[in-house]
């Protein structure tokens, strides 16, 4: 756990979250500003500030995240309808959290993937 | 490899690409229709539909898309600057190649994650 992450605190239980999913390797919670009807993040328990921090040692977190989004993405009734998973990283993405979480946004039609 | 899939081609080298990197798990190459200075497609070799049928089982694959995107930044020059990771699936998120891909997209400010 990184001190003052407000991710970190989110998966310890110390900031309240609207957690629909955790486990030993990932937490799952409701966006508090959302986009679209849903808009859930998934984030690796484990503290890293970036996905550029991430790669083939934590392959089996990332299966996790994949599988997790999969599995809600069913639950809120946007598998089939789609959704996108997104994941910013730095300034130009508008990253603003610097614990690494991936996006689960659908719902509605999403539309172009980055500013035109 | 999958029929008439169009990245199983570029995989295979069957149709042309800008490829950037291939090993025996992943290939990346640009998109043919670029939408910022550095937009990379980062794909699994092993044929899936959508990300929906990947996770846990695919976890070594996913780890080095990870890998794979965070070098290509590097070498894009827009490790520090930002990027974007995209991944649609469906319909609402306009998915139109059904070859699991995931956007590297970077260069520039990239403006919100869906249409508002």
């Amino acid at each position: 756990m990184a001190n003052d992450c407000i991710f970190c605190k989110i998966i310890d239980g110390e900031i309240p979250s609207e957690t629909l999913y955790q486990d030993e390797l990932v937490t799952a919670f409701r966006d508090i500003r959302p986009v679209a009807s849903t808009h859930i993040l998934v984030i690796p328990n484990a503290h890293s500030s970036s996905v550029t921090e991430m790669g083939d040692g934590d392959a089996e977190t990332l299966g996790r995240i994949v599988t997790v989004a999969n599995q809600l993405a069913k639950q809120e009734g946007v598998s089939k309808s789609g959704f996108r998973l997104i994941v910013n990283a730095g300034p130009d993405a508008g990253q603003v959290v610097f614990h690494t979480h991936f996006h689960l946004i659908g719902g509605r039609e999403l539309g172009p993937m980055v500013a035109r």
